[in-house]
């Protein structure tokens, strides 16, 4: 069902790949609901995935761009601006990355060039695309900026790496930028904690799946879905949401206030009698 | 503007008195989007105040109950039941009062029976309706229940007095319950954390003028009004925010996660240098 | 190994059971180093324990008072004040008990007799207790209270019912009087968020055995004792510790911020294994 | 009055430059309490501060180290375990800096290289220095790491700049490596979040003297001294607290759990008072 939520809003979504990824299941709920936006994504991805699929199916455009570059920003947003006639009302991001995940070297382990660099594509690319908004004075006001973010923000999880230190960098940007920007402009900026996502990205995480089932047995409702967690995006974009900001707002099916629960226990209890 | 966004969702709104009520002003919004709903308080709130001028604008009627009332609240449901004709989809708490506070009884000097009954009718009257809901089975799955909470249940703050405690124990029972309501039938139950807000009860906290104003230039967006707080729960309710659970969301402007803006600083500031 | 931390400090221990009871370990370090302190619990909770075993061996006695009746505590204290002649410096509050949990009802059919008197004894006899010692005027500047939290306050726990509630409550209180008792007197009020121990009061939660074989393995540093939290206490109630107020703090191996360990996921894979 | 809460343990200083930083406080702090350690800094801030005159009193030497330096700090760990002829005990963190605030650049214009910098400096270096100990098995079973934090990393200080984010990047790592630290060597690592101090490189911050006269009157005890703080990393480093871990632990008078004071809103109403 489609409310018309988003009607008349223009948007930036970065980091869709392909169908599984949730920045594509925002665009697909964005434009369902009225709403206009620019794709983007860095050039390699946009080789290895199918953003113009998506652009096809949006009635839009793909402009590259690779978010720790601020001419690439710079232009993207400025030919955004030109294709809408004026300022945009919303940006998604969906960015993460890290080497030393990829490279297989372990937290303990690090090495601090692939570090900088998950911190620089994970998080320090959203200060670079508030930076670029707010200078080029992009963004309507009451606009509202959405990144993903992760539990290992605030907790611990084996396997996780640097990932966690990135997340909770991104979500100390939100709210940094969160005063600023929203003095000076009232654009909100928020993250969102969604529960773990068997997108291309985190499909590459360790244990992902048996993780997921744990998660799924903790949390009451069982995790969030991409679909969902494109819809409560579209909530943050709407004009129903203009005085959060600054928020990290879980979307997660309850894990994140769960202690222990009677399914997952379950699980856990089997194992033990195993033992004996 | 209206989006159909609770169209075919029926729901009991409790706590309204007057059109500076925050459960007014949900009325209203909800009934904008769509909804049907049975509107209920105290009878003494419902004399001393308007509640039967809502429900007509509102198309609906008042079904009096003491939410610390088990026969009352199950009443309540019953009734709405056959209203309806079937389950509802939504709740919205919106209680809370503190003998002490209106007793002039400062915290150090707490009277424990006013103690206990600031708890029973701010936060254990919320166990009631949930518990009355879940025997009745009076809720469709996917249905949000929702109290409205306030930043004294994690900071203290000088003159709230109980009423902190009190906030405090209502989000825990927010995370009880949501644990418990969720795994059995997927209904999902979560606080808002608003500004404050110049409701009737609002007023009665001393200084509350002045904390606003600390509070409207603490936030980089201001304070949020009892209106746009019924936007954001309007949002809750929707089948658009269905994994969120157990949650404790700010709706306050950026409050919660500032701890100095230029604004504020500059007031307290001119004072220091008064001193001088 | 004894350091003198607590030479010439004077205190009153509520709680203590038997040599099981986190008290009871609490009372045997702060004797070790150095504190004299009068031993408290329940006329009923006395008969059916070993405190006079304990009183012996801390040279000291034991006052009969119920945490939830002002003329006991009052008393207490004052008895407890002309022992020392003089004021006193700290105060360790580990009372808890859920008549729900006992009488077998879960969280979803609580009875609210019940409910209430587990806020009163659990959570309301904190409030009562620093009010009579601030009436009198009982505490020294920069004394220290200290009451044993767990983290069910911040997440649901399956089984841990309304003392999860009622811990929320009490962390409240931590704060609220925190702030009055400190900006009156600089006496400081925090709260220990221990590891589940087996005590006899936590023997009674159904499967605490497996729950803390879980958390042993999530935690880094495994889960904290009855004597290392007895240690902890002994720095909060000693000089060194004299800033830290209105805090809950985490005294248990890590669990609180862990999200997954790669011990408990092994444990928890074993188990899914076996399923297919 | 010194306790020998220390007697027998050895540990590495980083961070002192004179007697107003808080590391200083720690290093004369630990001394008397029986520790040995070796004292470090970047040789520029060994020449501009008076670190020797420390060593002097401490009856030690000082080891140059750029914490973003490996080779550095290796051979600064190798040289303090050939000292101690074996391993050491604990660690303190306490090096921050900024280069966009020291050139005037406010966050909405933040340079990148300066950021990478900030980052690099003030959070990446407690990555590297346990990765070192770590590596090195320089840090003995129960040994304890500390870092000096700040609230900017919860909640957005107007000046404070990327050191808040830098400050919940360090948080996050002390998670992260408590974790692994934690399970594979039962080392603990922990930050304290410390009131606004007035050391060499807090008084850069603009406007720190009036936001610490807002901090001290938030604050029911006050802010806390360097001196205090050293007092409180003491514990911290002591065998009494060794099942904490993964935290971040507020010494600040209270003033994290505070929010609104009568003190502070006595000085705010009265500039308001005077707008009138």
């Amino acid at each position: 069902m489609a409310y018309n939520l988003l009607k008349g809003k223009k948007g930036i979504i970065f980091g869709a790949l392909n169908d599984k990824s949730i920045a594509w299941k925002v665009a697909e709920k964005a434009y369902e609901e009225g709403a206009e936006f620019v794709l983007t994504n860095t050039p390699v991805s946009i080789r290895f995935g199918e953003l113009d699929e998506l652009a096809k199916k949006c009635n839009t455009i793909v402009i590259p761009a690779d978010a720790t570059n601020m001419d690439d920003i710079t232009h993207l947003f400025e030919e955004t601006m030109k294709r809408f006639n004026g300022k945009i009302d919303f940006v998604l991001h969906s960015i993460g990355m890290s080497m030393n995940v990829r490279k297989g070297l372990t937290y303990d382990v690090a090495n601090y060039d692939y570090f900088k660099k998950t911190l620089d594509i994970s998080a320090l690319s959203f200060h670079r695309v508030i930076q670029v908004a707010m200078k080029l004075d992009a963004i309507n006001e009451w606009g509202s900026i959405v990144a993903l973010s992760y539990v290992a923000a605030q907790r611990s999880l084996f396997g996780y790496n640097d990932m966690g230190d990135a997340k909770a960098l991104l979500e100390s940007i939100a709210r940094s930028f969160g005063y600023i920007y929203g003095r000076d402009k009232n654009v909100r900026i928020n993250t969102i904690s969604q529960s773990p996502t068997l997108t291309t990205a985190g499909s590459g995480v360790k244990g992902v799946g048996q993780l997921m089932d744990f998660t799924e047995r903790m949390s009451p409702l069982g995790n969030a879905s991409a679909e969902e967690c494109a819809n409560y995006c579209v909530t943050l974009f709407s004009d129903l949401t203009k005085k959060v900001t600054m928020q990290n707002l879980f979307h997660d099916g309850g894990f994140s206030n769960m202690g222990m629960s009677e399914a997952a226990m379950n699980v856990y209890n089997k194992s033990l009698e195993v033992d004996e």
